[in-house]
This record gives structure tokens, sequence and C-alpha cells, in this order.
């Protein structure tokens, strides 16, 4: 393997934002009900006022507040009543001094009226109202635009789209909505040492588990995979697969056996298949460091290591954000939460440092423990419910420590 | 609208369970590049060891460590060098007394050895081979089923599959895997009053939010909606749809207008379709209190509130579970993260209360926020991020309380 310079993750994400500053992927108009973790590719603006229409919150008598003040039990106000308005109909009613009208909650008030007395706060008296209680200006009503007023930007460009937005989209008359096209994705990948997931595999022979899960992370953010190939450590059975998966996909994977002299190939292939080629070889990030990155044409490519669970930290690490951050310019809530470690750990390698860990809900205390295991592969991926991070400037973890946990989907 | 009982949601849940116990969603057989959030039908059991042959963790010499039992610098252990290993290879090698044999990291360990010596620790002299360190057994080695053992259950029955297990599953060698079928969901919305999304509404209508809401909802825990239907207040046009719903599908929802009256026809035509019909007519939770719930033949139907941020409260916190527990044995970790109360609130209503929160995140700590607008119902969904709930017996919540916030997905 030849030697290479690692760099720290924020360059390569610097440096990968600044390659593909111009690939942002296209926008396309889809139906709200097929928007589920889609992209917002537009702001959200709400075109009308939410009511459209002062409308009540009581049962009761709407009224020009200043016909009420001071009234009580002993001296109410009395008012004619003018008229009754139905629930869901426009009503033509104006409101004179000294009038009211009956209103049933969610009705509209009529015109004149600012405000809704209960009905617990009057009598009747035949065509004559008392009013036992001033009103306020606005009182029990809910006024033009006071859910929504028209010019709002309810949801931001770049939002994931979830369920409570689609709820938020129809309400504001929203029936499609613009969202950045999904990802297209290959996999391929490398290595004489490979075999199928249902085979059993020989000595030196591992099964191809990595794209299972590359497929698997890809799809949970919203990724569409168009190629996955399993390939032979061959130079122009490489160069011709990456050259036709690069044509068709925005970003491919290159996904290695764990044989040495894999990744020279991984990265003369790249280099002889377009330009600029090979950006970054090696990141400083434990596990995952051989890992490289790549830019031809409009296309990301990623060599990411053999090892499973390096792996799956590599692209939760570097390619994930960039996928969501750049090319589909989104704004991600990560899914991360608060958590107390369970255990005590030193680490001093120069790198950021990632470890998979499984939860615990218990004494109303979330409690990471790191996922057990010797060479903790197949262990790691049954039992972790996240990953934790350590930064390289931390030189570890104290037992009853406060760490963010970034869930897996 | 008739008096009904209104029932706790526990006991609900436990009725519900009852009435469902034996209508659990069959079994399929799927690949696992499709299983992502779907619940496993079986235990994943490990049908054979990983790794299945000693293998060397480093590069080095393989001994039996007996062999070097106070060996140091200046009076080394000598070993006759009898081979290679090379990696990838199975090796009839076979270790007697005083034998040693180079194997590489990752290298299948010759028979007779039980322990490896780091290269850094040996020094070579032609055949022998100086050892400057006594091995320990079992050092420098992972054995056989260290990572997984063969008979290891190593993923539940229940379990919901994310994006680590489908790369467990693959190192384990399962290339298909048994699921819960897909819950089939029809959608039937009710009310004169309703229109379509991309209609503006006049005084006394609105917009038809909740079928959005609720495909999203369903789909988000990977139910399929089979159909959805828009139906004006008929008795007799209700009940042929919900009698062809039912008999498509494992849940129906009627999700109302809110209008008057729309509750009891709502009740009236499930009981008109079939037996035992109505099961629960109020559930003591707040908003969403006069949900129904209903069982005909092996459907649950659903009726909904009109409102649409208490349909959304009523699905989370009653039929979600029953979708997730009864219908699909699962065992759902929920999205629940801990976070701090930004607010204070006096609650006294006799039921659970849920108020939807936007979260914040500022001084390493999560903070919830409740959400504002008077009526609230498209800011809520526009900037909700979850929810809390506040159990019947509980009065109110105080700033800085410790909460928990069930994320929408």
């Amino acid at each position: 393997m030849d030697m290479f310079t690692v760099m720290k993750r924020e360059a390569v994400s610097e440096l990968l934002g600044h390659e593909f500053k111009n690939v942002k992927l296209e926008e396309e108009c889809i139906d709200i009900e097929n928007a589920l973790g889609r992209i917002l590719a537009e702001d959200i603006i709400a075109r009308e006022n939410i009511p459209d229409f002062v409308r009540s919150t009581v049962d009761g008598y709407a009224v020009k507040s200043q016909n009420t003040v001071g009234a009580n039990q002993a001296l109410p106000a009395f008012l004619n009543l003018v008229g009754e308005v139905k629930m869901g109909e426009e009503t033509d009613l104006c409101l004179g001094e000294h009038e009211t009208a009956y209103v049933p909650t969610g009705g509209m008030l009529p015109k004149g009226a600012d405000s809704m007395v209960m009905i617990e706060y009057t009598d009747v008296f035949g065509d004559e109202i008392a009013i036992n209680k001033p009103a306020a200006n606005l009182e029990n009503v809910i006024g033009v635009g006071d859910d929504v007023a028209r010019g709002w930007c309810a949801l931001n460009k770049g939002l994931q789209i979830k369920t409570q937005h689609i709820g938020a989209l129809a309400a504001l008359g929203y029936s499609k909505v613009k969202v950045r096209r999904r990802p297209r994705i290959t996999i391929l990948s490398t290595g004489d040492e490979l075999v199928a997931v249902d085979q059993k595999p020989a000595v030196g022979q591992i099964r191809d588990v990595n794209t299972y899960s590359l497929q698997a992370m890809v799809t949970a953010i919203g990724c569409q995979v168009v190629g996955i190939k399993r390939l032979k450590d061959d130079f122009e059975h490489l160069k011709d697969a990456l050259k036709t998966a690069q044509e068709n996909s925005d970003v491919v994977f290159l996904s290695g056996g764990s044989s040495v002299g894999n990744h020279d190939m991984t990265s003369e292939v790249i280099n002889a298949v377009g330009t600029p080629g090979v950006l970054v070889h090696g990141i400083a990030i434990k596990p995952g460091k051989p890992t490289i990155a790549a830019r031809i044409d409009k296309t990301a490519i990623f060599g990411l290591p053999g090892h499973p669970a390096s792996c799956v930290i590599a692209f939760k690490a570097v390619v994930e954000p960039f996928i969501q951050e750049v090319l589909l310019g989104a704004e991600i809530k990560t899914q991360r939460i608060e958590a107390v470690s369970g255990f005590q750990m030193h680490v001093s390698s120069g790198r950021d440092v990632f470890f998979m860990v499984t939860l615990d809900n218990r004494n109303d205390q979330i409690t990471a423990q790191p996922v057990k295991g010797k060479s903790g592969m197949v262990s790691m991926f049954s039992s972790a419910d996240g990953y934790i991070e350590i930064p390289m400037e931390k030189e570890g973890l104290e037992i009853g420590e406060k760490i963010t946990v970034t869930l897996f989907r």
C-alpha cells in the first residue's frame, strides 16, 4: 500500500463541499403523499390567512366589547338579539351598537363584533340578552391569521419532511411540493475473497456484508440504489464497472475486501477512469482510516474499508453528511440522544474515535455500554443501538460522563 | 352525541390486546435487502461459529505457548521454523514441540499452535526463530466462535430491523428472513365540510388534512395504504365503503370532520357493518377523547377526531402501539429522548394530556417548548419535533423539570 497523508475529518468535509459546490441535485415536484423523508427544495409560504374569518372558540354571544364595559351580575349590559350564526355557514349579519347574535363554537363572528361572551355569563329575556361580565377586545375568538398569517414561512428549504410536516403541507393547501430528487447510488464490492451471503465462506473468504449494510444505510436516508455488482480484483473489470457506474450515479461505493493491495488498486482504478480522481486517501477516524474520497465529473466515489464495522463508521462519519448536506442541501436534525457513559476508556490515537454502543434504560437514566465481542463484527451489529464519538483532542471517557449517542436508523 | 363511558388508555390497550389476541399478521419470507423497518417473525440463530478457525490478530509467529515460558531478550526461546501460512489459505501445517510457523494478520493458525508472538518480539536466525517474550495461551488470536458462537440468538423475534441488523443478517449468512407482512390500511375520511387539499375552503369548510397525516404516519411505521376515500355524511354510502374496506384491510380509519353528529353516525355505521362492533367510545386522553375503537371480524376500526392535532395524538397514543405491539408483535424501542421542560403548566383534566413541543438545543441542554399558536393547528405541525405526555395523576409541569419527548418520525 502506498503511503498517503491522513486528513482530518473537518478538512475532508470542507474539501468535498468545495469540490461538489455546483453539484446540488435537481428539484422535482411530487405529491405530498410521497414526500415522507424527502428534502424540501423550496420554502413553504402560507398563501392565505388561516383562519380567514374571525371564529368563536366558545358557545355564546358575539358582542362589541365596548358595549359590555362594567357589566356584572347586579348590573348587566342588555343587548338586542338580532340573529344566530349557524356552524359552517357564512353570515351576512352586521352588529350595530348594543346588538348581539348567538354564535356556536367554531362559528363565524358577524361584522361589527370583536369578541364573544360565553353563554354561562348571559341570561335570555326574550329578544334581550343580559351580559353579566365585560368582554375584552378579541376575547374568546380566533382572529384572521391567528394560526397562520399569509406570507409566513411555515417550512424551510432543506428540511427533511416528516409525518407532521405532511399535515402542515395539507393544511396550507399544498398538494404537491418541490423536493430534491433521490441520489442515485451504485455499490461495487471488490475482492477475490468475497462470497455471497448464502454461501459458507471457506478459510480466507468472507461474506459480502458491506453491500447489504451500505444498501440499507443509503436507503434509510432516501437514496435510490441503481446498481450493485460484486467484482473480482481485476483492474480492467473494475475500471469498466466503475466507468459505467460513474455515468449512471451520483455516488459510487467501492467497498473493498480486507485483502492487502486492494486499496492501491482502488485508487489507481479511480484515477484511470476520470478526473480530478482521488482527493482524499486516508481520514483521521478510527475505525475507517483507509477511506478514499474521489470525484469524477459530477460523481462522488468513496473507497470504503473492508471490515464491516469500519465500513459502517466511515459511511456514517463521512459519507452520510456529504450526501445529506452537500448533494441534497439538507439541514438534518440527526437522531442524537443524551446518555451517560457506563464505561471508562482511554484513547490517544490522534484520530476521532468511534465506538458502537448499546443503550440501557434503567433507573430513569439512559446508559451507554460498549458493544461486546473481541473482533466484534456480528455481535457489534446485532446489539448496537448507535455510536459515540471521541474527538481526537479528548483522551478518553469516564464512567458517568455525559455523552451524545447517534442512533442508527 | 350520545353519552359514552370514557376509558383509560391502559384499559383500552388491554381490551384491544384481548380482542385481537388471535389476529397476529402472517409471516412472509423476504430478501434482507428489502427488510429495513420490518418486524422479525423469527429468532435469528447463528448456524455456524464465526470465525470457524483460530485466526491471528498480528503479523508474527505461531507457537505452543508452553514452549515460550520464561523467554526474554537475554535468554530467548529458540524454535524451528517449519513453514509459513498464507493469508486466506487453509493450512495443513501441524506444529510439533519447539516448532513455529509465520502467520500474517488474519491468517489461520496451524494445528498445535495456541498463540501468536508479534514479529517485533522475535529474531530470525535462518531456520531458527528467537522468541524474546513469553506468550500466554490464546494471546493475539481470535478463537473459534469468539465473535459468534453457533446457536447464539443474534436477533430476537419482534425486533424492528434497522440498518445495522441488515449487516448482522448478512454476516450470519441469512439472505432471506421471516417478517410479519405489512398491515393493510384503508382511510375513509367523512364529513360534508371536507374539501380537497388543493381547494380553498369556504367558511365552514376545512381541508382534508387527516387523510394525509394518517397516510404519512402509517407509512412511517411500515404499513401499506390499500385504500383512501373521501365520503359525504351519508349512512348508506359510509356503510358500503366501510364494508368493502373492512374486507380488504387490517385497520380502517374513519376520520371524522368536526361537524356535530359525525360521531354518532360513525358508531352506528360500524355496528351496522358487523360484530362485535364498537368496543370503546371515548378515551381519557387530551386531545383525542372522542376516539372510537371497534372490531369487525379480524379488522380493527378506529374513529378518529376531526381536529388535525387531536387526530395525530389519538393515533400516536392508541393506534400506533396497537398496530406495532398487537398486530405485528413488535417490541419497539420508541424514539424517545430526555429533555428539560422550558415551560410551566398546570393541568387537571382527569385525562392523560399530550402537548406537542419543539426542541431547542442550547448550552448543551435539550429544552422542550410548547408549540405556539392559539388554535395552533398548522403552526403546531410545522414546528413540532415531537410530543410530551402528562399522565392524569400528575398536576402539571415545572420549568426545568426532566421530561421525555417522543419524536415524530
